[in-house]
């Protein structure tokens, strides 16, 4: 059994991790905390009543080390690597969810963030937190960079066929669609409502802070520079996103070859489906599955993708990496055993 | 033609206000105000993007005065009544949306909104505008208190039945839905979008303001003193409100009759529609009508009632006022002439 | 372990009970059947990709002996009763989710559903499947009327008060909504997206099937003739269900009172939550939690409830009612061991 | 005064029709058809209740013509094209909002439709219904092919560029997206509510019918070959199609110059707003604007543009044909004139 707690517990990310842990078999719950709120979590997050009778506290990296084996940081950037120091000085593993630890290089981050990185040593060491493509260098870790949702869904969708020579890595477009939970629980006039509700609309054209991680993990992975275009939309939805994703072949191959080059790369994967239809967001809402098709169009690669942003694309890979950190199956918590 | 002036402009009553302004043909929108932002208000409202070349401003009820012959008053209480006699004693006459003139006693509106009234001289002078109710005496006048969303559609729904004595006064249960619009455009967490989607629940059980409101107006109106429950819900959706509203019958009377007694009530009045099918909001969604029928269950009387609370529980209501203070035909700008 | 069955496979109520199912650590599901479709539960229901790997099947009762122990039937109501005395006689349990079997009386059947109960000698031998009123009488049983969704969350809300004298069996309304897929995934034009979103509306007022189930069963449980009117609405939202209950007292009890009477009816029942707050859909969605609060106002007792339709209101206690009559535990697969 | 009638009026297009024909001062409905209904239009459409006093009627191509003088035909395609050359013989002149006479060429309509044309001989007379690049030619004419709803919002979105030189005529993607109410009111499992809410998916990826049609009008349009890949998705929402364009520039041009060019080439045209905000499908709702904007993204041009797929898309732009057939101001009944 692994003592676990949640640094930052008042957003959906860490109510979604919350949910998976009431569930995991090897974990408890012994902190959530709060730097302003000291309520009860069941009134911080309804859903979560009668579940798990935990107050938010306000604790020093200190106190966490006492209570915790493991600590889940839910923070905002900045915030993240504010704490994650202390928290590993102390002897305790992190799984850090927010872009702090995730970008190699202090430059990019600062020019992307708009903050000089107080932490920058750690970057080049830290893994990237996306098991299907690093399990091997998560295991045993002391930190781990849980990956952003727009970048799990658009790495995991181009990944195969980059790392098999299928696709030129430039000219990559990856237009993508998140539900509005993506946007965090901070209350602001653009997520209200009835703002967003029957609209949709791009936001971040060729600005979105994910681009340069998708860049950075898919030129490590397939061994090329890869450049893409990233267009994220705001969909009238609570959760799920999806990303189409326009590729020119390397080299001749036909639609089902490059659908078994996909199945063949995630031989294994519990948790992605390589599936014959175009996948929609609800097939994967609430589960840690990552789905995913692929059309030939006009001698063009089309990829289509899907996972739950809040789950697969960071609560639910978080509890990934929490279990190869800890020394559990992978599927932990996530899958029936 | 009639200069109009919109005070604070930067909610959905005033953009509402504004597309029905839009096509009003006796009526020209010279000014704008927040007492915050300047912006345009193609930014501010990108729906009205090209089609009203008006900046905010900040202006005094003297500014406003030069500029307007009648002034929409679109602030939130309080700070309603602490514009409208500067308004009126500039002589313009004003069409207040906020509650601040709405009940006739300074009491009970210092009781259920908590602030001393300002201004109560006038509480007892100033007409309730419901047109349905009370279009002779809005004629002509200088200061009209615009009615509130639920009230507007529970007062509409019982008044042919407790005016003709059908409905006992006392023992009247209002479950009453409304879309999120009603809850206005400030940023607040319970508002945004992933909170109100997929979800819907009571509030303010037992303890709403419009529940004095429908009290007094039903009590003036059938001469009796009318005592309602009212409980509010809010609905995933964006506009829209629906009543399902039981009574107790005071007389004996048919499913047939009472509906033949709304449409006599109604006669003439264009923006009432009883209607024999069950009303759904969408049926009177972007426009000022206002849908009813009645039922008879097991003896008791269960009136259903719909209409958009941000046209005919609002801005709608808002220029049929309008066009009676300023001599039009009460449907200018809100149907085809 | 226990293999189980699903007869009528192609629906929302299936897919969750599948759902639930899977995590379920001594079920089996070994057949899921379907008169019309023999395609794999992957393409009729593409969120079951990858997670059970089983074509749609054309099974007899007899044949469904042969694989299953327990039987969860799926089918529309008439269609039940046609098949149930098949899967009884050769030996299965059955637990049924349509309306077959829930009323007493085949006279009362047949005026609200318009059919001739054709095993109406079962009728008054088979138990309701509502645990927290009857997990003894289901446990063991060969067959259990699982109830309708409305039908929970009102008995649920109402049977504390009523039980205990609280409040008066007669002159109780229940206004009640319901997210869409309450309706079924047959298509109607009236279900459509098109027509549901942004609108809100009530149906079947005086008329809704689940009237009479409620007045039974409450009769039934307190001991004396219950009277309600109930009006249901369909909300533009996937699942949720939300009932108002406005009721008169029967003797005097402060709001704390009525509370702690309600947390005491519902000691030990680990799917019950009384909270403080109001309750929205959210707080219980994709659970098997039941939420209720109680607020007096004016003196009238008024109750809210809310429930997730398609598992605490169909296939979440179908499970509990599952776990009884095989002999697991009643929280197995719903709640972590 | 000119008489109008509907053609198949139960679907979504014609509800929007006849809610614009309602306030055009020029315009009188007066047959409104349907082959198997022939209720009321209130009880079809409940939003017209008391707003039209029609039933829908089975008329004949002659009937028609002594009726009116303008027929909007808002058959499906085939049923289309049986109908207008009837109507044309008995002398009144048709907007078509079938894809019928889109095409010009009888070969590629059957390779995308399914059908044999049989009225091919006035394929490549009809003028498409564009106003925007085809006013001139559709004044006056006796049909017009109304165009499709993802087609508009692509073409008005790249001719601009196109037609000025500054995009390359291949290598064109259009990812686009569309509220529901564009796939029609026939009751299909697949737009049911449940399935739709909460989800986003992609469909006819490479296969959609309204590709061919895009391609021709951008071919004509700007002298050249023009070939697309057009990726259509399904959004949560009732209406509005957002269009996310990725092209290769043809010439250099900073962002400021695309904006200007596409100023300049839409000068003068009501219901085309360039504008610096990324547009939300929200801001065109309910409304005949197009709004489009340009973003020059890592040396790559990309187009955003936005729509109500129900009005600008189909049945305003119904309206601008009428009007100009009519010899009426294009904006009449559209705009305030």
């Amino acid at each position: 059994m692994t003592r676990v707690a949640i640094l930052g517990g008042t957003g959906y990310t860490a109510l979604e991790l919350l949910k998976i842990l009431l569930n995991h078999p090897q974990a408890t719950v012994t902190a959530v905390t709060s730097r302003t709120e000291t309520a009860h979590l069941g009134e911080v997050h309804p859903s979560l009543a009668g579940r798990l009778d935990l107050r938010l506290e306000n604790l020093s990296p200190q106190q966490l080390a006492e209570r915790a084996d493991v600590v889940f940081c839910c923070l905002p950037h900045v915030a993240s690597m504010e704490a994650v120091p202390g928290l590993l000085a102390a002897g305790v593993k992190v799984v850090d969810l927010s872009a702090d630890y995730r970008l190699n290089d202090a430059a990019v981050y600062e020019k992307w963030y708009g903050h000089a990185h107080t932490d920058a040593g750690r970057l080049s060491q830290t893994v990237y937190g996306l098991p299907e493509l690093f399990a091997d260098q998560i295991r045993g870790q002391s930190l781990v960079a849980n990956p952003g949702c727009y970048t799990s869904t658009s790495i995991l969708a181009l990944a195969p066929l980059l790392c098999g020579g299928y696709v030129q890595p430039t000219e990559i477009i990856i237009d993508a669609k998140s539900g509005v939970s993506g946007a965090g629980r901070t209350a602001k006039q653009n997520l209200l409502y009835a703002e967003c509700n029957e609209n949709f609309m791009a936001y971040s054209v060729g600005a979105h802070r994910h681009q340069p991680e998708i860049e950075q993990v898919l030129s490590t992975a397939s061994g090329q520079a890869v450049d893409v275009i990233f267009t994220p939309h705001l969909i009238p939805m609570d959760r799920g996103i999806e990303a189409t994703i326009y590729a020119l072949p390397a080299k001749p191959a036909t639609q089902a070859e490059l659908m078994a080059v996909c199945r063949e790369f995630y031989q294994g994967k519990p948790f992605v489906r390589i599936v014959d239809r175009i996948p929609g967001t609800k097939d994967s809402a609430n589960t840690n599955f990552f789905d995913l098709t692929v059309r030939v169009v006009k001698g063009r690669i089309v990829l289509l993708a899907c996972l739950d942003n809040l789950i697969k694309g960071a609560s639910g890979v978080a509890v990934q990496n929490f279990n190869l950190i800890a020394g559990y199956p992978e599927t932990m918590g996530l899958l029936p055993q």
